[in-house]
């Protein structure tokens, strides 16, 4: 094989590596080799193969190497608001704590101040991979994306839809002018190279029909992601079947302005109390869920059916929500998930066997991060999203396998154990 | 007033401090001035009073200073299992994880070892007191009592008894042995200061009648409070059902012996399954309920009717319950106990109100701090035991009360945002 010039994303990491084959299964190669060329990995090995054996290594051993996470919903504007009004449920929280406070996103210096805060934390956090809602303005997302573009994070960001059912303050005059102005943010975000836009409609709740009727106009022409939210709480769910009396379901009502996956990327948030023909619809159309735990314990909203998305089909990856969610780090999503699985279980008999470690690894990382593209996963072709995390500070004295050192890691780890962190083969810590 | 000599456990803080006057309602002293002498509280003021005017001041402007958390139940040689086996449920895990862990005990070096890690976490840690379950080994618990006197920290700690039901490596030979060796390791624990023993049965399945009938004469001998297991696991209730085929509950089968609280200070951990005749036996012999919701979520145990608790006047406070539970900080318990009490509501309809902010951090320091006595407020008269919280790194762009820095602090600080810790008026970190 011919050499090539090496550059800075040309190099091999060595290391106890682990990440996920498929849902059920681990790869766990310990004193591995990973190999990044072109910002891409080039597999994992377990002597450097003769043809990498000019690339610089960074000598990782007895430390983790895992792939990035990836989280698939997170509220950018909602950072600030992590923790407080935790005593709500969805509809009284978002008139209470959350619309008041993005309204301020209005203001490009405040956008800006409470926007750096929240990069910091992810900068420093396992996650690779988001996909952010802004706010309804146009300045602030497009600095967040700036600011996010210089972080070297990957991620998805949406100007948010929004034209009824807010307060004045941060509601769209009306479907044109909020269609008018999506399509001027979307022609301002065409040279990032790590950010990319995602048309983001905040819920049936907050869009007219016209608006969505516009809405799956300029995604078609844009050819554009889409993410949402979907069938959380059972008091929306009631007025969103008042709002569509025509629709089957919540899911539905996406689907009837064609505005619920298929040809396009689609994620939907929650989807905590979809039924079987909610679930179908999901599977058919292969619409993301972003399975977000600790905020639909958080919100009282209730516990998702993982096990039946999984069964079905249905693509999952795991979301932080914040700030229905307090925890920025999708290790926390991953343990949080088990947890809820449980609890599901046993307290209301099903017979939906509990998560898995092996399975919300997989969500975290590939699950999710395959909405990415093929990111996710340390096999040959992936983009190359890794952390290094030191476990030492917290191993037991006896000898763990590399699995188990997996599970306490998800479990026990914190930001201070991440040593280095890689986006597309970049150092970004 | 007359001055006495200024010892170091007499001092004064200032900050903003918080405290629970009751389980509803917390007092939020911003700039308040908290005055210690003789290790003991003598309250919080806005202004130094003038007989404290002598006092050394330790300035933390600008923190948070709040009472130390209180763990009613932990088990100390379980440190080294956190996260792992998280799969299975109670009697499988105890079978296959801890009780092998367990046997280990019976070689003092590696109980040193073990232990010794455990401390320094808790010593980093929020928690101020603690009651651990040690293992069958008089040896090793000893150490484990003489690295916690060495600490500062105040705990309780149990040598644990078993004589059947659990591998021969740590079952006690028999009912005499094992009184015989419980009242050899109480007679060489007189002399610690922060320490003290606690009877320790680990629970019905792991006790014979006859055991229990000789522990109970102990316990009257020597006064000693007891801490347990009750109605955590379906599996378990109905093998205690079965041992024991005249008790009219899982508790009852404990006040066969008189081991059941009444005039002795007793912990039960757990009581996830407790209905209405043992919720009425637990308050009626103020039994104390350590509430463990993160192990119970662990385990697939369920989730305990601590609303019911309250309301019937049963005493909770908040255990760990490591290794069932991954985290040693009562912070975290405080959290996990209001997202658990949010499901159950929400998946088995039941009209119990979720826990409120105000009402965990009760249980987290009054509630479970009433077990050692005076402790887990400022009131005058309560035992100095406080931490000081640097929380600004995690502080949004704008002003929060006193009440909202105290729920951001519950759910997002770490032990890197504890800048001093007191317990009984000595800082131990």
């Amino acid at each position: 094989m011919e050499k090539t010039a090496v550059t800075s994303r040309d190099f091999i990491l060595k290391g106890d590596i682990c990440y996920s084959k498929t849902k059920d299964a681990l790869d766990c190669r310990e004193k591995g080799v990973l190999v990044c060329t072109a910002g891409k990995s080039a597999g994992v090995f377990s002597e450097i193969p003769a043809q990498y054996k000019h690339l610089p290594v960074a000598d990782f051993t007895g430390k983790l190497i895992l792939p990035g996470l990836a989280d698939l919903h997170i509220h950018a504007p909602q950072f600030a608001l992590r923790s407080l009004g935790m005593d709500l449920e969805l509809l009284d929280w978002l008139a209470t704590f959350v619309f008041p406070e993005e309204a301020k996103y209005h203001d490009l210096d405040y956008s800006s101040q409470a926007y750096t805060a929240l990069i910091e934390d992810l900068k420093k956090g396992p996650n690779t991979r988001s996909c952010l809602f802004a706010t309804v303005h146009t300045p602030a997302t497009l600095k967040l994306m700036d600011l996010l573009e210089a972080s070297g994070l990957v991620c998805m960001v949406g100007k948010v839809n929004m034209d009824r059912h807010c307060p004045d303050s941060i509601r769209e005059k009306d479907a044109e002018t909020s269609a008018a102005a999506t399509q001027e943010w979307l022609e301002q975000c065409g040279s990032y190279k790590n950010i990319k836009p995602i048309l983001t409609p905040r819920f049936i709740p907050s869009c007219t029909d016209d608006l969505m009727r516009r809405l799956s106009a300029l995604q078609k022409r844009y050819h554009l992601p889409l993410q949402s939210h979907l069938s959380e709480n059972q008091r929306e769910i009631a007025w969103v079947q008042e709002l569509c009396p025509k629709s089957a379901c919540y899911g539905d009502a996406y689907s009837q302005f064609d505005l619920f996956g298929g040809e396009i990327p689609t994620i939907m948030a929650h989807c905590v109390w979809s039924e079987d023909k909610e679930i179908a619809l999901l599977a058919k159309q292969k619409v993301y869920v972003a399975h977000c735990p600790q905020s639909n314990s958080n919100l009282s909203s209730g516990a998702a059916p993982v096990r039946r998305f999984l069964e079905a089909g249905v693509p999952v990856g795991l979301g932080s929500d914040v700030a229905g969610g307090a925890h920025t780090s999708i290790f926390r999503a991953m343990t949080d998930a088990v947890q809820v699985s449980k609890l599901r279980r046993r307290l209301i008999g099903q017979n939906d066997a509990p998560l898995s470690l092996e399975e919300v690894f997989y969500l975290g990382t590939l699950g999710g991060g395959s909405f990415f593209g093929p990111v996710g996963s340390f096999e040959a072709g992936y983009e190359f999203d890794a952390l290094v995390l030191e476990d030492a500070g917290f191993a037991p004295p006896f000898k763990l396998s590399l699995r188990d050192r997996l599970e306490r890691a998800v479990y026990l780890s914190d930001n201070s154990h991440i040593k280095a962190k890689y986006v597309r083969g970049i150092a970004i810590l």
